[in-house]
Formats: C-alpha cells, structure tokens, sequence
C-alpha cells in the first residue's frame, strides 16, 4: 500500500527548539539603539516576556521545550503529518522529482502561529503575567494568541486595524469566542488612539498604530505583557519545531530534501520549515536550497537591502539588521496579507546575505498562486491559505523545470494555514 | 508527561468495515414496495452503485475495504487521533468520569461524509461511472461527494436546494473549486424542476425537490450514478470505520468506554461511531451504553414511531423501517441543519427499538448547545460543528449527572466536523 502521509509519533516529538545563530557563517549583528529618541531595548525590556528576551539574544544552539509546552503541543495536534505528494506529481507528470508537503493547516486556529502563540503564553504565566496584548492584521496571530492565551488562562488583548476589523466578522467572532477582548484600532483605550480618533472618529488605523496602542497599553496596565508574532530571533525558534518534525519524518521516509520551500513574510513560518534544515547543512550533514516564496507586493528578499531598519511603522523597536523595503513604504494589498511586511526576520536576513536563501517573488494580482492552490485543493484534497499557496506555486515551478531537465530533486513545501476562512478570496481571485 | 491525543498507526487501519446487521437481536426488517406507484427498488437499481446496493442487504458481518479505499482514506488523514478530554474534565470539575473524543473534524471537506464519499466514488469508478449525482441541504453531503468525486477523476453534478444555495456562497464556492457543477434546485436541467420554475421564477425548493432532481438527472443521463450520504446501511458500513478506529485507540489507552455519544440526524455519524461498539457488545465483549443527541426540531428517535416511511419527502425510495416522524413533516429551521431529517436509520432504529440506544433532544433555539461548543473550544481547542456540538452538550450533561452520583464512568463523544464555515451561527446563537 502507497500510504503518502508520514505520521510522527509522540514520543518523537522533539524536546528541544532549535537556534541557528551560533551555526551561522558570520556573528549575527546584534539590534542597535536608534540615534534619537528613548532606549527602545529598555522599554521592551518592560513590556516583553523576560523569557523571550533572553532567547532572542541566547548563543545556545538548543534550547528545551519546558515539558507542559510539548503537552500544549500535542494537545494542538502536534507532531502534525508530513505528506508525499504523489498525487500532485502525477498531475504535473514528474518523472524524476518528489514533492513533499508538512501540514501546519491542521492548526487548531488554522496557521503555524500557534507554535510559538503557545510557547509564549506558557512563559508569560510563569513570569506571573495576566494578560497577552497584540496588534493582529489580517487576524491569524490575533486568533493564535487568543487561543493559547485562552488555554493557558491568560487574558488576551488584541488591537486590530480597523480598516480589516470592520468587516472580518468570522475571525472577530473566532477571537471573542476565545474570550479575548478585540479592540478596532483607533481605540479610545490608549492616548495615540485618542488623539487619532478625535481628528477622524472613523479612522482606519494601520499596523504601525495598532503596534503602537499595544505597547501602550501593555506598558500602562498592571500584568500585561506584549507579545510579537513574527521576524524576532525568539519567534523563529519556537516555530523550529515544525522543521525538527520534518527531519525526523524525512528519516521515517528514507529520503532527504533537495530544496526547502516556504512563503515568507516576516520570516517565522519559512525560518520554522527552513532554518532546522540549513543547519543540518552548516554543520556538514545535508545538502540543501532554500527558496522563499514572497509577493511582489512585499519582495523584501529581492529589492530590500540588508541594513538596519525598525521593525515596526511607528519605530517602537530596536534596529535590526534586516533585508528590508524600509519601514514606512506603502505595499498594495494582497489577499495573502501574511505576506505583506517590509522586512524579513534578522535570521532569514543573514542567510540570505550569504545566498544561501533564494527568493521569488509572484506578482500582487495573485492569479497564478490561487491556480496553484486550486489544483493543490483538487490533487491533494486540501484547501490552503492563501500565503502557502505561494510555496505551492514556487513548488510547482521548481519541480517543473527540475523534471524536465531530468533532475533527481526532492521538494519540501511548508502548508503555513488552512484556507475556510478565505473562501472569499478564492472566490474573488479564481471568478467562482 | 500527559499526552492527550491517542493517535492510531497507519498500519492499524482497519481492513474491513463493520456491518452490524448480522448481529442485531431481531432480522433487520426489509426494505417494501409502497402500495402504489412503480417499482422504487428497480428504479434505485438503475440509478445507484451496485456495489452499495450489494451492501445494503449484505448479512456479512465483516466487509473488506479494497486497498485503494485504504489509500484515499490515509489520504484524506485517516487514521483520526482520539483524545482524552483532560481539558475539559478539570474544567468541569470531574471527580470519577473521564471524557473521550473522536475527531472527524479533521477531514478535508470539514465533516465524517467523506468516508462513504470516497468509497462511494471509487465504487462507481469501479463500474464505469463517470459522474456522481447527489442532493444537499446544508452543504456538507454535497462538499464531501465533490471532493471525493474529484479525487477519483469523475464528475459531480449538486442539486442544491435553492434558498440554501443562495446564501452559503463559500459552501458554494468550495464544491466549485473541486470542479463540481452545482445547481441551484429547482434548476432548469431537469422536468421536475422547469415545471416548479414556471409556477415561480423564484422558487425556494426544498430537500424532496432536490432529491427527484437528482434523481431523474442521474436516470436520464448517459454514466451518472446517484448517490446518498445517510439513512442507508451501506452508508453507515463506510462510517463504520469511526468506531472500529476507536475501539483500537481505546486498547491503546488501556481504558473502556461505558457510554457512547453522537449527534443524530439521519444516523450516519451515530451509527459510524456506535455501531462498531454495539456490536462489541452484541458479541458479549463489552458493556455499554449509546445516547443519540437531536434537536427537538426532528426527534424522530423521541416522537418517532417505527413503522414503514419513505426516506424522502417526494417518495422515491423504497419504504424503509424506522423511527419516524412522517416523511412530510415540517421541521423548524436549526443552525446544526445536519440533524434536521424526519427519520433514523434502519439499523439505528433497530437498536432503539430493543433500547439499546437511548435519545435526548435538545430545544431548536440552540442556546445550550452552542454554550456546550464554546467551553468546549475553550478548553479543548478544537471549533466545532453545530451537530457535533449536540454530542458534546449530551456528553457534558451525561457527565456531571454521573461524577455527581460517584459513578466511575468513561463517555466517547464523536465530533463529527469543524466549525471554521459555521462562525456565523455562533455569532447568532451567542451573540458575539
């Protein structure tokens, strides 16, 4: 019998995260004070979980996952399965190329985000906290913290750009149902949003405003705490689970990737498929690509320059040394908004100025990444989120070029999300 | 540590499904020829897979699954895990009762339809069929024969009941995305339905003119067959597969369950997961107990009586022995739709009428069930069907009568789908 899923036992489930900065060729550079204005490292330091902070700067190559977070894990449906994707190949008539696909879409909120939504809740309520607060944009992170939150017994506080708020109905409800309180931003519950909304009452609010009434709010309120979502040094590691499992899975296969592919944004799903692999490679044991797939919307692998840049809008963070479009340009919007962000993570930045990340970019009308997502839905039997069908496209692509070269390759793409809640985009993209 | 999932290996896949009717106390009563009109059983003859029909009035106990059903159902992720509700058990504070659940939440088209969806299709594949003809309400039948049609390279073609169509457009899209041709029923492909749309341009249809549609489409054109997602007992066969899966993570777990929990509508789901148990017990090789949960928008198990009915409201099948509540009745609107069918199963009604199973019904306002749902969600995680959620108000309620009393008692409650395209009912129903 042909079985194409790869299960991972739980007793397989990895014990430890992994940290590729001491793996990299060069010293990552570490943030930077900006040259005006306050210590941002301070202030983050008072709203951040401490934990956190002390991975972000950790030179440990292993870090362990405290045991109650590997049972959150499993009660999250982790190890999640990996799948050979041979009904897929015999749609596109590879002869010489595999195609493999791990499944972060069985995610209880529907991303990969709840690999580190999790891991952060659990250190926040050991460090006494009672309450996460976040900025959500398109609303996957907003829904993956209030639902660790939620199982941690944390409260959750989430600022959502209101422009997206308004009309997300599914995903406010998902939130709520969570018991997390949802706040359009503008909010009347902190002084920027006050300001802004006494100059406009309907004020659409950005990702930077909503950033800025978080930090704000954590930082005024008694057990709050902040909590970031992608790009940072901490983030990635707890998403290494996802490439961990893969590797194992591999060995479960008999086989090896010959080239890793992930949509990558700010970096946390793509560095959580991508990074626990490339140090596999730095450290001599495999030889590997690693493709990021991005919007033209938001190539900041490709048209960014690797300099120091703030994370955010309203430069509320450190500089970090980044491959960025600059944090105030303006990127059109795309159905796949995970995807939509100036920068990529300091991590993914420094390979990929050693080239050992690739990157391609599918442009902002988004046509030929819902056809690669259709045809996935209609091989494969899963609907996906509109950003991992970017790494389905660049999949497909890859494989198609490899087979007819007639090169033996063998393909990972990372499924970041399930798509029932996008249904609408596909409808709109595809003319259904 | 607590590992709360109970995955199955793929190699414990069952190889054979479970057909209880062998080991009912009394011969399960026939199917009957009603008094007047044609033949009913000739003209299913002609429409349906004659392997299901084998099926149907098969007296073997134990019914091989062809390897390729075997690989279609790892496909769609099979083995399902169980789990043991931890979560939830300390939330309700029990004592001497532990809580089970099985997940067909995590099929690909959001529901436990697509097991007899993919052996339905690889049947008719198997005889030269090359397009599946069905009905559907609420959407998920019609979803889960799309998907299963597409996996096996053939056609579906959905009459959907017009004033459902009209409004779940991601339901909608979501069949058309697996290449499903969808009408809106009536639909002007058929007589019956250019008659109804003469009368009214804008006829609403209902169930039964869904059903005739269909069927005479799938009479009339050259390699259709039709196709049923409950009620019979090969249906309930495919779905046997829930229990036999479970009956071996309970061994894996080293426990046993005293009571069984499911929703019920037509009995599809409740007879997938309670009948591989029954017959357990039938055997004398267990002890326990089996509760169908229903609305009291169709209790046919409650306020039924057993006695010959139709199964669809315009009189095309054969009269078929069941609980009943006349195969006219009308029955209040409810947002769990899957349970909204006027009678159960022949071989649920079988063990109902030697009270082997037991019923409860919940009021059609749905308030308690949708409380069930969300602390359900916030405990354990997982955002379930409206359906599934009437399992898990029963399985609560089941619950806290018996820790109350001090009784050790294990409860299995089936979550027969996810909740992701039903956020807006819960939006409704709680009022968030």
């Amino acid at each position: 019998m042909k079985a194409n899923q790869i299960p991972l036992p739980i007793n397989k489930l990895p014990k430890k995260w992994y940290n590729i900065a001491p793996d990299l060729p060069d010293p990552l550079p570490p943030p930077k004070e900006p040259e005006s204005g306050p210590s941002r490292a301070m202030f983050l330091k008072k709203t951040m979980i401490n934990e956190c902070l002390k991975q972000e700067s950790s030179k440990d190559r292993w870090i362990d996952i405290p045991e109650e977070i590997r049972e959150l894990y499993i009660q999250a449906g982790r190890p999640r399965p990996l799948y050979r994707a041979r009904r897929l190949e015999k749609f596109l008539g590879l002869k010489n190329v595999r195609l493999y696909y791990k499944r972060e879409d069985l995610s209880p909120t529907g991303s990969h985000k709840v690999n580190t939504a999790l891991a952060q809740a659990f250190f926040a309520a050991e460090e006494g906290k009672t309450t996460l607060v976040t900025e959500t944009g398109a609303g996957q992170w907003g829904s993956a913290l209030s639902y660790a939150a939620k199982l941690m017994g944390l409260s959750c506080v989430v600022f959502w750009v209101r422009a997206v708020y308004d009309w997300k109905m599914d995903r406010r409800t998902f939130m709520r149902l969570l018991g997390a309180t949802v706040h359009p931003s503008p909010s009347k519950k902190t002084k920027i949003g006050r300001e802004l909304l006494t100059k406009d009452t309907k004020h659409p609010g950005s990702l930077g405003i909503a950033v800025s009434e978080g930090l704000e709010y954590a930082s005024l309120n008694e057990g709050c705490v902040y909590s970031l979502g992608s790009v940072l040094n901490h983030v990635l590691i707890h998403q290494s689970i996802i490439g961990l499992e893969t590797i194992e899975q591999f060995k479960l296969a008999d086989d090896t990737p010959d080239l890793i592919v992930g949509c990558l944004g700010g970096g946390s799903n793509f560095g959580g498929i991508a990074l626990p692999f490339a140090g596999e490679m730095l450290r001599g044991n495999l030889e590997c690509e690693f493709l990021a797939a991005q919007s033209e919307s938001a190539p900041n692998l490709i048209k960014g320059e690797y300099r120091y840049d703030f994370g955010d809008v309203a430069e509320q963070t450190p500089l970090l040394k980044m491959f960025t479009l600059g944090h105030q340009t303006e990127m059109k919007p795309i159905r796949a908004d995970g995807l939509r962000y100036h920068a990529a993570a300091p991590l993914v930045s420094a390979l990929r100025n050693r080239e050992i990340v690739k990157a391609v970019a599918y442009p902002a009308d988004e046509k030929v990444v819902f056809d690669a997502a259709k045809v996935f839905f209609q091989t494969e039997g899963w609907l996906i989120a509109p950003e991992s069908a970017y790494a389905v496209r660049a999949g497909i692509d890859e494989a198609l070029v490899a087979d007819r070269a007639g090169a033996k390759k063998v393909i990972l793409m990372n499924i970041s999300g399930h798509g029932f809640l996008d249904i609408e985009a596909y409808r709109d993209k595809l003319r259904l």
